[in-house]
């Protein structure tokens, strides 16, 4: 897709589209079909989602990861209710309020964590907390849940199993935000459907957009009734397309032949490759467990520096509260190869040589 | 791009994507860009815009004209204020209470009208009105013209600048719905500038989705104090792009070598001709002056069987009040050939005969 | 309770305080009892309550009618939602668009009534429209009645059941703004039980303001599911009382020994005693049914001015539509007696004499 | 007020009415005035009110202290916008979410206090991290502080015009939640004036309703650009009563001869001799400076047990992270007297002997 070498690992959100995606746009836009998603691509999206989690689900594609997010949540909680995350959940510091925006002004109750994931018994304690107020709190309605989280963790299936059926017996419900979601499930080895409803995720975002497609993210839901909801609270959005099949095209094309997974693996691989090439890095420390597709961690400032000269790009980190040294995130995504990951560690070896 | 016979009469939103608006988007997917629009596809569409409008524009672009109302409205009305329009306004009747949503409460005001425009004195009145009334009634902040409008006429620059000279004398901006702005500006011959900024409008929903777009939008305001503001409201609403490159490129592409235009004059040379062939049929009453691309038409109900049994598809439309017989409506756009709408007119004829 | 003659007649809110309720809140500021409502007043209170509604209610007091109203709506509606009612009710114009604020953004749906009332058949013909357009119209979720309406015209109780009965075979709620209830009871010669829930109202507003009380209106419904919501929602609006006692003894007292419906007679008697005393005006004309305390009439100009003149107050109302000569509101009080509208009377004939 | 000893000490809002607020109540109720606040009431109000605060104001009554803060801070911060607080503040912790409903939904940024109290450079760090993300982060737009704080301490005058004075050079606007701002003024020995405007407070919270009122607070802006804003805010939030008058004779007397000040001093002074009372109970340990009228203090179990048992009344705290032992909030008010904390005291000491 491109000829020159991928040289920014800044983010996932900077990579183009992917080939057959492109394809199946350009081949939706033959002919007149009906608006709003009563056309032959949003049936086929439809059908592949049903097959994808092995039940029937409602599936509302929308075209960003903040809408999917925002307007999921919505349905989950009324305006004086509350919403668990964990404190660095993308929800509560990169969207902008826009949950507060499309719950009508729900609160955000952030949680402690130092990897993005919350533990068993948080939840308890934080709506005891909640109930013993009564209505000077926000009632308890929801919590969401990262996967793969923020800081490139990703949650076991019994760790999320515990922490939903904990939810549920305290009365809430669990959304899960996927915008790397493929690469969740790369990593796990296990079925979405595994990795959702069957262990109590009553609504995931199933994002495309970072790992190929142009603009698609979908809304999944596992309870049939709030499927009218969705679909209201989607058009007064301003979130549904006219032009629907182009939506449902990007889907489809990534879910043919698990083109998701694919993406998903090659974007792990990637992290992978690049940790264990900066493992050799002296003064080199990696803060989180990659998980995923991403990276955290402390590079000697020279060895920055020269990378930078090199022309590649990554963003600076705030390291964590107490700790010393520059701290650098690292993205990997589907596009890239190994000369890629190869090219960022030998700058990074000769600087430290 | 499509190699059947387009019998589609219903709207312009079932149409595919302009082959050079594709061309657009595959090119724009080759290699990294910086996203959320540090890009220079999007720094180009900046300098187009600018040239376009004769002067510096703030321009965002969206996905649905539904966003881009919304999103330009809320930043016209406090959520304690009022927002006149006609009472037929799309924004009014179809978009699901979404400048309400974005707006944060803020109420459309609705004024009557027979073709969908305002005349000079009802802002007058109504703002008198709500001024008598105090804290009692929203305090008036905003007009918003669709242009052209749902009934398919368009106002002449003369009664822009009468409206516009009316709202701004009372302390109301203004909004103009141009969801078929291309349409207009094919019609009325004049320049972009001219039937804006010049004559009073102070913030702009440049449509393209209905004319060639896969899905763009842009919000265009004149005053460049009110960018930053509209910045944070569409991050908040979902609709910043991650991979913003891609919005950018439709729009830069809809108005390379005046696409939109020639686009927008197609659609209105198809509707001519099909008003002109449809006034042939005994019993035919067209109900609205067909300024743009649709037609508002009361034709036999055998007339409308026919053309259905043909498999021409088209919305029923309600009568005016007090008066008789089927109306239908019919809309024509940038891909329909001469060869389409005689095919229609042939079996309207057809059947009268 | 005044000791000049009583010549305003432009509103019942501009009267003060009846001596039993404002006895009661002197009486309930004895020693310290719990707050927000876990008082012995506020348990009194909802005992009376269940005793005038012959059933178990759920009864929030608040301070004013427009809170009343909009929070009551806002567990009615959805934020897409819609809500229909008389184009001339006050929630729809003299609100400020506090059900819009309250709802988060639902679509009141005014319908044209000359009288303030709505007949059968409005709702299902309103209903059938907007569920023919879809998400793009919101969705239909209830209904608000004025008892009195705006122009102080009551329902009977078999035009209460027939709109009740089509509302809720739409699947519509139903609210009464019952502002000026105890007006419509007072005549009626009916329970509260039997104007309300007994004949298919949902929700309730119970105003006590204008006819007595300091600041007090109560929030009644009559599914305790509801109960949840609604207490939330007062909360979180600033609408509950730390001192709540202050609020629950006014409505005590105002419901103590049928206070309020003694209030109700004896305004709706002054109204009709100035409406026959009115009647030997020359060229007056009355505009509504008197069934309230609210008088719209047409009088001469040279009586306005006469009256005006003698010191009273009252408003100009805008004419109908296609009629001509002035025409102003009356309202009379609770506290009003003869003697003050005889001087009104006696005012307004010598004038025409 | 009361003729039994003065036994609870859970909260300042478990009382009734101080005689000279009942008396302006019941004065006031005499005779027809203007509704809405066109009343003599309330022009005296704002006479009032400039003497207090040296100049020019716009002051509106509202009934509880929710209402006050929400409305203050939500002409203060747009709904894209972030307010900054303690993370222990009221408006953060008590309301429901009211500030975040108000303002259609601006993100409260808590920050962390151990004492209530926000320190220099707090503010300049979050505002500095917050624009480095742009418009995925909340706008920063205001700060919200507590006069006195929710752990009864009180800021200098030094304290505030140093952060009022950072805020100010950020580009945020500083509001004051005054609920028990007489306190603060008592203890302070300054002025109204000195200790808002004067020192850069934008608008206030000026409570009443814990400190002898009936249910009072008023909104005080010293920028008369958000009068209009202000009063249209809060009419549309049902918080503009129609009997304006009851508000404005409760604040009247509120600040007739310094009452509001008596009762700060009386309320303070009572915490102090509580405080030297329990300063000789073995075991004992107070957690905040007592500024105001709360005190938060570490007692033995034996002694709470045997308070209980004497029938006194306060709520159990949670104790700090990390420490031992239970801790209870003993809260004064304007109404109580030297028996009745002695009676606590002997009972204090007596159980710990």
């Amino acid at each position: 897709m491109h000829n020159r070498s991928r040289r920014d690992f800044s983010s996932d959100n900077i990579t183009g589209v992917a080939p057959q995606i492109l394809a199946a746009i350009a081949a939706a836009s033959d002919g007149t079909v009906h608006s709003y998603g009563a056309d032959p691509h949003s049936d086929a999206l439809r059908h592949r989602a049903n097959a994808l989690f092995e039940r029937p689900v409602t599936i509302l594609p929308v075209a960003t990861g903040t809408a999917a997010n925002a307007i999921a949540l919505s349905v989950l909680a009324r305006p004086y209710q509350g919403i668990y995350c964990p404190a660095s959940a993308h929800v509560n510091t990169d969207e902008c309020a826009a949950p507060e925006f499309f719950s009508g002004g729900a609160k955000l109750l952030g949680l402690p964590s130092a990897d993005g994931k919350l533990v068993p018994g948080q939840l308890s304690e934080a709506v005891a907390f909640a109930r013993s107020m009564g209505v000077h709190h926000v009632e308890p309605a929801a919590v969401t849940l990262s996967q793969a989280t923020e800081w490139g963790t990703i949650y076991t299936l019994a760790e999320l199993r515990a922490l939903c059926g904990e939810a549920h017996a305290l009365g809430l419900r669990v959304h899960m935000d996927g915008a790397r979601f493929a690469n969740a499930i790369a990593r796990l080895g296990c079925t979405a459907a595994e990795a959702t409803w069957k262990i109590g995720v009553d609504a995931l975002s199933f994002g495309a957009t970072k790992n190929g497609a142009l603009a698609a993210e979908a809304i999944v839901v596992f309870d049939a009734a709030l499927a009218g909801e969705l679909e209201y609270r989607r058009k007064r959005s301003g979130h549904l397309w006219s032009k629907h099949r182009f939506l449902s095209a990007q889907l489809s094309a990534y879910l043919e032949g698990d083109l998701w997974l694919a993406h998903g693996r090659q974007s792990n691989a990637m992290a992978d490759r690049l940790l264990a090439g900066l493992a050799g890095v002296p003064g080199s420390q990696c803060l989180q467990s990659v998980d995923a597709n991403e990276i955290f961690i402390r590079l000697p400032e020279a060895v920055i520096a020269r990378l930078r000269a090199a022309g590649f790009e990554f963003y600076d980190w705030p390291p964590p509260a107490g700790s010393d040294g520059p701290v650098v995130r690292l993205v990997t995504s589907f596009d890239m190869v190994e000369a890629d990951v190869d090219a960022f560690v030998a700058v990074a070896r000769q600087t430290a040589g």
